[in-house]
C-alpha cells in the first residue's frame, strides 16, 4: 500500500489525484494540505467525493500534515513551492512528485532558461537535486522515473506536443527548426482560479489565442524533442483556449527531410509506442476527437502527411487534467512505488 | 461470472452498459446485437472502447447472437421489442432486463393505460409475464428485482421523480393531487437519434419545454407514488431540455397536509434512504448540482419546505444515462445475479 | 435627440444599453460612469464596441460626469445606489431609470417588505419619490412610465413571470395562492461578477437550483400579479441556473378555478397583449425556445392547460439581458422621451 | 430599393441573409425558394422571423418564384446548382450572387482544379461566364464586384485566411511555400444538415481535426494569395471543429524572408486595410477573441512575429455565418446595387 500525501489538494490537479487514488487498489491518501477551506472535510466542499474521500483539509502548518506518513509527497502547487520542500521530503525517506516547472529540468541552466522566459527568478532553490530528478513522462523516461527521488510531472501542453513528435524526432524525419505547435486547450487548463476571460458568459461562445509573446511550455518541448533528435529543436508555439471543459488538441507541423508515405509514418509511430499502454496511434481517417480520451489517461495520435507541401502533421489528443496532469501523476506514482504502470488508470471513457 | 448479452448495443444505453461491464470484476459481455454498424468491432465505431471491448456488432439474425451464452439478456431497445423476445429468453433459462416501457407495469391494464397515453398499441404481447416482472428501481423494489425473471428498467425522468417524492408519499405528507414535476434534462436524454432540435448549433444556446400535451413518464411516476401513498396520486409533468450533455434536475412540488419543518423533512428522507447506497439527501444549503452526480449512479436529493405557501419542494439530481439508465441497469443486473448491489458502480464523479 | 448618461456603464446592463443606444436613431450617450477601467475608452476594454462607442469611462467624481447633459440618467447599479442619486437627477430637470430594486415599489412599506426579505436595510432613502415612480414594465404600465420622473426597471425573472401570468390574473382564472414559478436562467443572469459557481469548467456541464430559502424577485411578482388580480397572490418561486449565456425560461403553474380550454386560454392571452409589440403568444405546439427571443426584446409565451389536473401552465421565454434588462430599459427610455416604443429595438434574432 | 430573390432560403446562409435584409433600409426580399417546408411561411418554421419576414417558402418550380422581380438573385445552394441557373438570371437583366464554389474561380482551368480536388465534375456548366465573374471578397475586389454580373461569395475558412495573409503576400514578406493555415470553426460552419458528429451530445465537449486529406478551401486561398504575391503560394491547411456555434479562428504561419518587427508588421496591415470598414488590425496584446466579431461582419486580425523562429503569425477572427457568409453577401449586394458598402451591416456585437 503506497501512502500518498497531497500538498495543494484542492486545485484541479489535487482533486483529480484524489479521485484516482480513491479508486486505486494499492494506494492510500494520508493527508490533504491546502490553503483554502482548511478544517472542512474535502467532501463537504466537493460533494462528489462524499464517501470516497472524507479527509479534512489541513493547513501546511498543522502538525497532522507533517506527521502523516507518506511514501510519496505530491506537490500540486505553483512554481517555486516544491523546490523548497522536496529536500525535506527526501530527508524523511520519501519521494516527491511535483506538478510545477520546478523539477522538469535536470540542470540549473535549463531551469534558468525556463524561468527567465516567463519572468521568474532564474535561480533554483535546490540545485543539488537537479540531475537526480526525472522528467515525468513515462513514455520517454520510464526507467529514470522508477529510480528518481524527485519527479517533475509534465505540463499539459508539453505532454501533448512531446508525445506527438517524439517518434519523428527520434527518427530525425524533419528539419529541426521547422516545427510549429498549434495547441488548443479546454478551459480547465487554466486552472481553478477565477478570471474574467473564463467567466462562463465570456467564454461560452468564444475562442482566442493568448500569451502570443511566449509560453512557458516551449522550453520543455524543445528540450525533450532535442533529446530525442540528438540536436537542438526550435519551434513556434501557439496557445489557444476553446470552450470545452477538458481536452487538448495539439496540431503539430514539421517539414520532412525526405518524402514519407502516410503508411510508413503511421507504422513508425506504432512501433515507437508499442510498449506504451496509454498511447494509441491512428491514420488520418480514424474518427478521433478529444472525446475519445476525455476523462482517461490516453493520448491518441492521428498521423498524416501533406504530400503537396512535404509536411508531417500529427494531431495529438489528450485530456489536459488526466494524461496532462493527474493521470500522468498516478502513472508516475505507480512507477515510483514499483507498482504496475496502469494500476487504477485503465478506465475507458464514457460516451457521449 | 455473470454472462450478459446486449440487444440494441449501440444506443446510449447499450454503450453505457458496455463501459460499465468492461470495468466490472464479475461480469462478461458475450454478444452485442444492433442494427447499425453490423460486422464492425464496436471499438472501431466507438474508439474510446479500444482495448476495453472489441467484440463485433452482430445482426439479430446472426446465429452467433442466438448461440452466445447469457445469464441475463438486456434489451436496450424501443418499446415493443423486448416484449416479443422476453419469453424466449426465459425459456432458455436466462433472465431479461428491458430498458423500454414494456416491463415497467405489472398488469395488462396498467400497460394499456401507459401505451394509450402516448399513442401505442395498448395490447401487451406477453401479458403472461406481467405480474412476474419487477419495476427496476432497486431503492423501492430490491427484493422483487432479485427474484423476478424479467425486470423493466425505469425511465430516466421517472427515476428522478419517484426517488424525489417516494419518502413523502410513503409518509402521506402531501395532498395527493397537488404534485407538480418540473423536469429538465440534458440532451442525451433524447438519445442518439439525430434531430433538428438537437443539432449542436440549434441546441447550444437554447432551452425549451416540449411535448406539453403529455409525457409517457407520467404513468410510471403516478403508479409508483400511488403504491407508496396507498392512494392514487395525480400530477402535472413538464419535460424541458437544456444544453447539457448529461443530467436531470427535477424540481418537485407538493402541497403539505400539515406544517413541516425543513429539518424534519430532511430527517425523514435520510431515514427512508438509510440503506440505499446510491441516494444522498441534503438540506437546502448544500451546493449540489448535476455535476455532483454526473457520470455516477448517485441520486442527490435537496429537500426544502416553502413555509409561506406550505409546500414541500425537492430537487432531484441524477445523471440520466447512469442512474437514469445504464447505472440502474447494472444495479439491477447485480441484484438479479446475486452479486453485491454496488459492484462495479462505486465510482466518484470527476471534477470539474 | 434624447441624451442619456449611464451610471454603472460596464456591467452587463450598462454595456447592453450602450450597444442598443449606439444603433438608435434618436438617442445619444453623453457620459459613461463606472468604477472599473476608469480613464480607458470603453471600446478598448470591450473591443466589440470599437467604432460604435469610444467614450471614456469616467469616475463618478469626475466633473465631466456631472457636467454631461442628460435627459435621462440610467442607474445600472446595485440596490441602494440609485435611491441616493435620483433626487439630484430630478432637481436638474432630468429623469431617472434605475435597474435595481430601488424604484420597483411605490410605497415605503412595499419597499421595506422587499428589502427585508433579502437582508437589506428596509428604510428607503428617498421615500418622497415612491408614489411618483413607475414600475418599468411597459406592457402593464405604459402610461405611467411616460409620465413618471423615476422608473424602476423590472428584474429579469420577475419580468418573465409577470408577463406570463398577468392575463390570467387579470381574468381571475386561477386560485390566487396556487401559483408556482419554476424559473431557469442562463448564467449571464448572475452578472459579470466572478464566482466559483460560474467559472466555465464548473458551470459548463452543470445545472442547479439556488437560493432556495427565498429570492428577491418574489415580491415584485406577487405585487404585480396582485394588482392585476385585485387580491393578494401568493407563490412559490424556484431560481435555477443552466449552462446558457442568455435566456430565461419560466414555467408557471396555477390551479384553474373553472375548466378552461386551451384555445380559450390562448385567445385570452392574445387579446390581453394585442397592443404589446414585444409579446408573442403561442399554443402548446409551437416550436418556441429561448433561441426565438435570444438577443431580442421579445417575450414569447406558450400557453397550455393540463386538463387532467385542472392547471394552467404558461412557459415564458425572454432574453434576460434584453427584455429582462437593457431592452426593457430602452423601451422605457423611448416612452419616457416621448419616442415610439419600438424605436431601435425592432431587430429579429439571428439563427442559429 | 434593391429587390432580392433567395434560392436555398432555409439553410443557414439563406436565413442569415433574410435576417440582414429584413433590417436593411434599401432592400426588399421578393421571393424565397427552398426544397423543405414549401408552402409554409418562413416565420412559421423559424419563429424568430415572425413580423420580420413572413413570406411563403416556394418550390423552385412554382411560377411565383420565377415571376418575382429581382435585381439580384442569390444562390445559397450547394456546388453545381448556381452554374446552371446564372445564365438565365443574367438573361432577365438581373445579377447573380452564388454562395458555392461555382463562381469563385475565373477560368475553367482553375475551376477544374478546385472541383477535382474534392471529387466533383471538373467541367463547369457555364464556362462563358468565367472571366466575367468576380470573387466576392470586397476587401480585395471591390471594383470588380461592383461591375460583375456574377459574383462568387467566398468560403468561410478561405475568407479568414485570405484576409489574414493578403497584406503580407502583397508585400512579399514570406517564403511562398512556407504557409500553414491552422483553422478552427464553430459547428454552424458545417451547415444545417444533421450529422452524427454534430449531434449535441457528441459535439458538446469534443473537438477534432477533419478531412485531413484535403479541404476544398485550399484552392481559393492559394489562388488569392498568389494573386497578391504575384507568384504561386503553397500551403498546408488544417480544418478543425470546436464546440462553438459561430466563429472562425484561423492561425496563420509563414516564414519571413527578412527580420520584421512586430510594430512594422502591424503598421503594414493597418495601412493595407485603411479603407476596409470591416477589417480591424491589432497587435499581440489586444484582448481579441471570436466574441468580438460574433454576429457581426468584422474580421479582426491579431498580428505577431515569433522572432526566435523568424515567423509571421496572424490570428484571423470572423463569424463564419456573417463575414464568412451572409454578411459578405450583403456587402456584395450593396456593391452590386451601387449602395454604400456598409448599409445594413454596421452593427456592433452584443456582449456577452
Amino acid at each position: 500500500m503506497v501512502k500518498v500525501k497531497i500538498i495543494g489538494a484542492t486545485g484541479y490537479g489535487g482533486i483529480g489525484l484524489i479521485e484516482l487514488l480513491a479508486g486505486h487498489p494499492e494506494a492510500e491518501i494520508t493527508a490533504l494540505v491546502a490553503r483554502e477551506d482548511v478544517g472542512r472535510r474535502v467532501s463537504e466542499v466537493y460533494p462528489h467525493l462524499e464517501g470516497f474521500c472524507d479527509l479534512p483539509i489541513l493547513d501546511a502548518a498543522d502538525p497532522r500534515a507533517a506527521e502523516a506518513e507518506a511514501d510519496i509527497v505530491v506537490f500540486s502547487t505553483p512554481d517555486r513551492v516544491g523546490m523548497f520542500e522536496a529536500g525535506k521530503v527526501l530527508a524523511r525517506g520519501a519521494k516527491a512528485l511535483d506538478f510545477s516547472g520546478d523539477f522538469r529540468f535536470t540542470t540549473p541552466e535549463a531551469y534558468a532558461d525556463y524561468a527567465t522566459r516567463h519572468g521568474k527568478d532564474p535561480k533554483h532553490a535546490a540545485p543539488e537535486l537537479l540531475g537526480k530528478n526525472a522528467y515525468g513522462l513515462a513514455e520517454l523516461h520510464r526507467e529514470a522515473i522508477k529510480k528518481a527521488p524527485v519527479v517533475g510531472n509534465p505540463g499539459c501542453f508539453a505532454c501533448s506536443c512531446i508525445l506527438g513528435l517524439a517518434p519523428a524526432a527520434k527518427a530525425r524525419l524533419f528539419e529541426p527548426t521547422s516545427v510549429i505547435c498549434d495547441c488548443k486547450t479546454g478551459v480547465s487548463g487554466a486552472g481553478k482560479k477565477l478570471a474574467a476571460a473564463h467567466h462562463f458568459p465570456a467564454r461560452h461562445e468564444n475562442m482566442n489565442a493568448y500569451r502570443l509573446a511566449g509560453h512557458q511550455h516551449v522550453c520543455e518541448v524543445e528540450r525533450e524533442l532535442g533529446l530525442q533528435y540528438g540536436q537542438d529543436v526550435r519551434l513556434t508555439f501557439t496557445a489557444q483556449v476553446v470552450p470545452l471543459c477538458r481536452g487538448i488538441m495539439s496540431t503539430l507541423y514539421a517539414q520532412l527531410l525526405a518524402p514519407l508515405s502516410e503508411a510508413d509514418a503511421v507504422a513508425l509511430y506504432k512501433d515507437f509506442y508499442k510498449d506504451a499502454p496509454f498511447v494509441r496511434v491512428y491514420g488520418p481517417d480514424a474518427p478521433i476527437g478529444t472525446n475519445c480520451v476525455s476523462r482517461t489517461n490516453f493520448c491518441d495520435l492521428v498521423v498524416s502527411v501533406d504530400a503537396r507541401t512535404g509536411r508531417l502533421r500529427v494531431v495529438s489528443y489528450i485530456d489536459n487534467l488526466m494524461k496532462g496532469q493527474a493521470g500522468s501523476a498516478l502513472q508516475n506514482i505507480n512507477l515510483m512505488a514499483g507498482l504496475p504502470e496502469t494500476l487504477g488508470l485503465m478506465r475507458s471513457g464514457l460516451y457521449p
